[in-house]
């Protein structure tokens, strides 16, 4: 019978960090499986780990869900664990990085607040808290402990939550921006490929499209995949690893080509 | 009873794709052990990832090797599964990249087109056959599921193959070239020691050699080891991690220093 | 009952060397819960790496820790495994690497030096006894072999030790000096908190001090966390992944804003 699943999600980066944080697990928890999602999230860019959170989740057995993106560490802000509809927990700060991907596994049943020190280290530390509160606290999970002894109930509607842009067509236009720029440079828009098939009736392989971004109007066929195009040559396309649509160069970076970053407004039309 | 062995090699970079994988491993396989290879092989380098693949897996477990740089996803090119001598599957596209590997665990015994979906995930997306098709067909394999199941028998001598370039003995030179420059900047070169002692009737460390790439002549002595020579100096040595002959500079980069790429052409005498 | 525990702290870096050692390590105790510290310390580092295992180990279940940070691979240093008063093993070069971890756990109460070819693997490298030598010793210790028989006792007052610079109180100044700078340019300096409330009696969050190094001086507060100065302002504070003093920048690199490096002296005085 395989030890229980926790997922590991930080901006931690490549040093022994993450790996302290494994070792606290291992110590509550020792036939954990951990996988961990990527330490090398924007460092405080809560948004863009919500965003990474939410898209992996689907793929994920259930289990416990640790993320920790938090600049806020040592101040006033709350910790929190959530259980959601599909069965798991997610654990980390209060900064809205945890309930997009709630929302994706069913919507949360039950808050907590971390508040009970018999779930934590003995010792705890003003920076570091995902040592220290939210590893231990996502291990007592993984062994079964139940997530009201964490510490009191919080109504889920006083969670501090955040919103991903929307897509927006009006005027035959599909008015959407840069949801996150992956590590190819691969960038995902705000929006589905039902909004830009609104545009035309129908979305067909290398149907031209004209994208404004500032100053600057490009037009892209929308493709399948990348091998529809030449290398070097861009596309836009229905991205699976972010599940949405997303402008890519094959083989090259379309974040580096049209000098595109989180947040830029794009307009798209048919060409 | 430990569960079955897993190795996994991608391009797929530092985000969380490589994490979605494991998800889905784990969610078929659920005490699979897995070994992350590398997930920077060179983007869209298949032979780079062929070479990482063949130098790795004589030191693996006899399990599954799931190898994933695969330009053409998406377009017509065969999805794969290898069974070995040794008694490993390999799994990955028909594009080369699994077959010197394969070779060197005694060869191909059976080979098979992943077309049967009842290994894949539900839906299969356009982009992403790492997760959708090659993860749940290895885990698949890993659980104990036959390779004639994955889809119809393949001849083997139909799949793809790609040949690393080869060392020559002609005229009292060695006319090698780059094979692989590591992540510390050491060049492996086509061609072991034997090729070299060739040149000399045997082979002893501080022995002088000349090395021509382009322009470039340099000097540099055979050693078993970095520490024979001093911080910053070079050597041509039998590589460990690669099994075979490489350039390095004691703590340093061979390749900076000499301005290498695989592919450079280099020739070499005794000094 | 879950596997052993083995901890892996290298600088192989991100190519697949990691992985072949895990791989070995996988085919003699396919139990073992391997957890990588990191692969990324700063190569040939040993001081750093050393640095970065004294600060971990408190926080990893008891067990083998694997280190191998090895500028002389192939010469005549010895290679050892250490017994802990914890309970642990360490393995790895004497060359300092392994001394501040085992003396945080307890002490040295046996030292061996890795003589015994009977747990190495068949065919030895010159260059990467990582692969070849430490790693199968390590999960031969982790599958229970005693540590008599990796080879001959060695006294361990002969290992080769390195001491970390230490922090000194003199005149109203703590002469510090920079011990280590992690990967987001935070900077652990020498020394503890209580150093520096000897300067003042007490220490109060907000306190200032004035900080010398080299030509540049440079103010700043007393803090319990990041949050507690705005972002891109700096503090000194107590770092809790590397416990002791730090100074940071909240959101930003401190080592780049100061131009800071390993072994710079620091001079500090009230403000």
């Amino acid at each position: 019978m395989p030890g229980p699943f926790i997922s590991f999600l930080t901006d931690f980066g490549s040093d022994t960090a993450p790996a302290t944080c494994r070792g606290v697990i291992w110590s509550i928890s020792p036939d954990a499986r951990i996988n961990d999602l990527t330490h090398t999230a924007r460092s405080f860019g809560v948004r863009d780990a919500a965003f990474l959170l939410w898209s992996s989740v689907p793929y994920l057995p259930i289990g416990v869900h640790l993320a920790v993106v938090d600049p806020g560490v040592g101040t006033r802000r709350r910790a929190i664990a959530l259980q959601v509809a599909r069965g798991d927990h997610l654990v980390g700060p209060d900064n809205g990085l945890l309930l997009p991907a709630a929302d994706r596994l069913g919507g949360v049943i039950a808050a907590h607040a971390l508040e009970n020190p018999e779930f934590w280290r003995d010792a705890v530390s003003h920076t570091f808290h995902g040592r220290d509160i939210f590893a231990p606290v996502a291990a007592h999970l993984a062994t079964g402990v139940k997530i009201d002894r964490v510490g009191p109930a919080v109504d889920p509607a006083e969670l501090v939550s955040i919103q991903f842009p929307e897509a927006v067509v009006d005027g035959g236009l599909l008015e959407t921006s840069v949801l996150f720029v992956d590590a190819f440079g691969n960038c995902r828009l705000a929006g589905q490929p039902a909004d830009l098939a609104e545009l035309r009736g129908r979305l067909n392989a290398g149907d031209e499209f004209s994208l404004r971004a500032g100053e600057q109007a490009i037009t892209v066929p929308w493709q399948d995949t990348f091998g529809a195009v030449r290398a070097g040559e861009a596309l836009i396309y229905e991205d699976a690893d972010y599940a949405g649509l997303a402008i890519a160069v094959n083989q090259g970076s379309a974040a580096e080509r049209f000098g595109l970053t989180t947040g830029q407004p794009i307009s798209i039309r048919p060409a």
